[in-house]
C-alpha cells in the first residue's frame, strides 16, 4: 500500500486507487486487533467504533504494530475522533489519487510496488450477538443481507455477509463468544492471476499464509489468508459477484460451510477457525 | 444468454447470473434500436424510457430483431407498460438464478455456452442535450457523475459515464446532434480471459467485430465492440474500477479524447463514431 | 479427457489438442498404479516400460480403474507390445485432431468440457536409484536435466526433473526405497485461469484435491494435484519455463525443499509425501 | 528488457528469464531493419547470417538505431562473426539468469520493469524463394514445418512457420519480392493479462501499436504488433501451442489469411501488409 502520512503514533495508507487520505491506519499497540472500522453508507458517512476505546489506551511504545483503523473510505478514526477527523478532513482536501483526476493512466507504478491493492474491501468480525449487530446495520445505516450460513439447527446465523453497495459485502460476521474479535480484513485486488502474484510475493518474503490461493463459496470471491507480522490475519480478496438490495440472500446450510468458506478442499483448515485477534 | 420466455412478438433472456426473469427483450421490428432500458436505484424502481413508442409500433413482422427493452434488473418493458409489468411481476416469482439460492456453485454450464454474460452492465446512448438529462438521473434518480470528456472548447461535455451503484458507470450519454439513439448496450464477463473467449467465439461465428479486444480509458474497463445481425452495438465488458459518489470526477480532456476510449489505439476508428442505432 | 477408443479391457483417451490416437489407456485393476509411460525424443520413438507386466496381469474385472498406459505422444502400449502397437498403428492413420488440419479455430466445443486439459504433460515416477534411470534417459533417450533438490548431505538427489523437448520437464523422478511406484501423472491446461476452473470443477464433482491451487518452485509451473476414483493422483499442471539443454541445472538446496515442490505454504502436506501408488 | 552490456556501438539486452549473456544486440544504422538472427538447433550450435553484411557497413555514427542481431539464444554475431564470439563466449561464462541457479524464486524485479519479455521467441523475414529457405532450415539445422498458408492457386506458400523445438513456432517466412526484409520480431510474456499490461505500458509510452491485443489464427497465440523507434516492427506474443515434429502441419487457405493471421478481425490491415524494415 502506498503510505499517505505519519505522526507521533500512527502512520496512515491507502491503496493505489482510493481517493480519500487514506483507508488504513496503524498503530503501536500492546496486541493485535483492531479499533475502529468504518463506512461509506448512501446517506450517511459516519465511522462505526468497533471495540471499547479503553482496549487500546495502554499501548505501549514500540510494541507490535496494530491495525487501529481500517476504513474502506473516507474519514479518519482516532480515540478522540471529533478532533481528529477534522484534521483529517483539512487532510482529504489537498490529498488525491496518485492516478490524478485529469486524463489518467488505468495505472501506474504504484500499482506494482508490492502486492498493491486497489483498496481496502472488507472485514470480518466475531462476536456473540450478530442479529443485533445485523439490525443496526441494516435498519440505520442501509446494508442488506446477501448471503448466511446457518448453524445445525438449520435457523439460527452462523455467519452473515451483509453489503451497503453492489459490492457482494462491505462487512461480514461470524458468531463467537467473545465478543469485538477481528477475524480479517480484506484488500482488493484486480485478478485471479493478481491472487497469484501476490501469494508469490508473500512467499518471497516469508509471509505466512493461512489458506490459498483459493475461491470462496460465499461471494465466489478469490482469496488468501496471510498473517501479517502483528498477528493479524489479512485477506488478498478479488472478484465476488456485483449484488442489489432487492436480492433474496443466499444460505449456505451446515453441512456446506466447508465449501461455503474454502470451495475446492472443501473443509475448513483449524488455523482459519481458531486464530482472531 | 439464457432465454427465459417468449411471447407472440418478444423473446426474453438473461445473463447467468441475474436473478430477475429478464434484463433484455428482443421483438421484432423494422429498424434496429432501443425501445426502453431500465435501472434499479436505491430509493425507487422504475422504467425509464428512452424512445417514443411511436416509433416502434409499426415493425412488421419477420423483419430484423431489434431490442425493444434492455434491462440491467428489475420489471419489464413494453409499448403498454402497465399491462406487461403485471404480467412480468407474476414471472418474476417463479423465477430464480440458475445457480440457486442454497448452497449455490459459483458458476455452472449455462457460464459457458457461447459468450454467457453474467449480466447486463450498461448503456450508452445518443442525444443533443444531455446537460438535461444528467440533470433528471442525478437530481430524479440518484446517479453521479463518475468520467466526462471535454469538448474542444474545454468546459462543454461531449460524453458523461453516470453510476447508480459502486459500478464506474450504468449509463453514458454522447452529445449528439439526432436525439434518442442507441450507440451499444453492454454485458458483462468476468475477465480479461473471458473477453478473449469472447472475442473467439465472435470470430468462429463470424461475428463482425467494430474494435478489441481493448482497454478504455474512461473507467479501465476491457471491451471488445461489435454488431448483432440487427445491425445494433453491443459491448462485451470487463471490469472498471469500484467508484464511489462522494469522488470528484475524473475529466479527459480534447486532445486525449482517443485514450479515453481506445486507450490502446489512442484514436477512435471511423465505424466507432459512425454507427448508432 | 477424449474418449477415443474402447475394447474389452480398455479405454482410450488423449487431450483436446493431441494429435495421436491416445494418450492415455485406462483398464481394469486390482490395484491402482501405472504400466507404461512413453516419450516422443528426438532420435527414436519407443515406450519405456515402468513396471513389470507380471504385476498387472491379475486385473479383476470389474475392479477399480487403473491406468495401463500413460503416454504423452505416439504408440500405443500393453502387455504385448508388438501386437498392440500394430492395432493402434492403424488406428492412428484414422485419427486426427478435433480441430482439423486445414483453418483450425483455436479451440473447440472440447475444449470445455470437464477441466479439458490440452495434453499429456508430464509423470512424477518414485524409486530407488534415479542415478541409473537418469543415465538411462540422458545417454539413451537424449534427455537433460533442468532441475534437482538436494538431499540433506548437499551431494544426493532428492528428485530430479528431465526435459526431451523445450519443455521445463517431460518426466520428474523422486528417490524412495519402493521401486516402481508412481506419484503423479499431470495433464495440461492453458492458464492460471484454468487450473482455477478445474480447481471449481473438481468440487463441483467432490474430487479429493491433495494441494492446490498453487504454484511450483521447480519449473514454475501452476498446479493442482487431486486423487481420481482409483486413488491415482494427478495433477492439473499449467505454465512451467521454455528450458535448454545447454542451460546450467537448477539446484535447490535441502533447506528450501518447501518452497521447491509449493512455493506459496514453503511446506509440503502430509498427503503429498505419503501417497504413492 | 535488461541491458547486459555495452560497448561503443552497440547495446546488448536480454529477457528476465535468458540464461546467456544478451539475446538482444542493438547497433546505430542508417536505417531499420536485422542483420542476423540466431538459434539454438539440437545438433549444432551456429548463427546463420539473415543479410548481407554489405547492407550495413555505411551506418553511420548517431543514426536511429538497428537491430544488428536478434538471437533467441546462445553466441553472438557481428560483422567479422570470429572475433566477436570469442568475447561473446568470454562473457558468457561471468553471465548468468538473474533468477540464479539456487533456490530461484519464480520472477524478481526484473520482471516487472516496462514489458519485460522473458525472452526472445521468433522472428518473421520476408524473400522471394521460401522453399529454398524451408530447405535449408529443414534438412540442415532440422526444423520442421509446423503451419503454412497457401497463395489462391492452393499449392504454393504464402507464408510458412518452422519449428526446432516443441514451440509452435521458432522462425517465419513470407514471401516477398524484395529480398531479406524483417517483418517483426517477437518477444515472449507469460500470460494474456501480460499483453494487456504490454498494450497500457505502450499507450502510456505513446508507442504506435499496429495491431492488438487479438490472437493468431496460426499458432494460436495472442500478440501486440507495435514499432520500436527505428521503425522495426516487433511483437509481444505470448502462448502458441506446443508442437512435435512428427505432427501434420496445419494448412490455412488463401480465403482464411485473414482470420489466419488476425483471428478477431478476420483481415489484415494496411500497415500490416505494407511496412517491413
Amino acid at each position: 500500500m502506498v503510505q499517505t502520512g505519519r505522526d507521533a503514533t500512527r502512520a496512515y495508507f491507502k491503496g493505489w486507487d482510493e481517493r480519500d487520505h487514506n483507508s488504513l491506519i496503524l498503530r503501536d499497540a500492546g496486541e493485535a486487533g483492531m479499533d475502529f472500522f468504518g463506512f461509506k453508507v448512501p446517506t450517511m458517512r459516519r465511522s462505526t467504533r468497533w471495540k471499547p476505546t479503553s482496549r487500546t489506551t495502554a499501548s505501549p511504545p514500540n510494541a507490535s504494530l496494530r491495525a487501529t483503523c481500517w476504513r474502506p473510505a473516507s474519514g479518519c478514526a482516532s480515540r478522540s475522533p471529533r478532533a481528529t477527523r477534522s484534521s483529517c478532513t483539512r487532510r482529504r482536501r489537498t490529498s488525491a489519487t496518485a492516478l490524478g483526476y485529469f486524463n489518467p493512466p488505468p495505472w501506474n507504478a504504484a500499482s506494482e510496488v508490492g502486492i498493491a491493492p486497489i483498496r481496502m474491501d472488507h472485514a470480518l468480525i466475531y462476536g456473540p450477538d450478530i442479529e443485533k449487530v445485523q439490525a443496526l446495520f441494516v435498519d440505520v445505516l442501509g446494508f442488506y443481507l446477501v448471503e448466511h450460513i446457518l448453524l445445525e439447527d438449520g435457523v439460527t446465523d452462523l455467519a452473515i455477509w451483509l453489503s451497503c453497495s453492489t459490492k457482494a459485502h462491505d462487512i461480514a460476521l461470524v458468531r463467537n463468544e467473545e465478543p469485538g474479535k477481528l477475524h480479517h480484513t480484506a484488500f482488493l485486488l484486480e485478478s485471479w492471476e493478481k491472487v497469484l502474484r501476490a501469494a508469490d510475493i508473500m512467499s518471497m518474503n516469508k509471509v505466512p499464509i493461512d489458506m490459498g490461493p483459493t475461491r470462496h463459496g460465499v461471494t465466489r470471491g478469490t482469496t488468501i489468508y496471510a498473517f501479517d507480522p502483528s498477528g493479524n490475519r489479512f485477506e488478498t480478496f478479488c472478484g465476488g459477484y456485483q449484488s442489489y438490495p432487492d436480492w433474496e440472500p443466499i444460505t449456505w446450510t451446515w453441512d456446506e460451510v466447508g465449501p461455503a468458506v474454502f470451495y475446492h478442499d472443501r473443509q475448513l483448515n483449524p488455523a482459519f477457525l481458531s486464530v482472531y485477534t
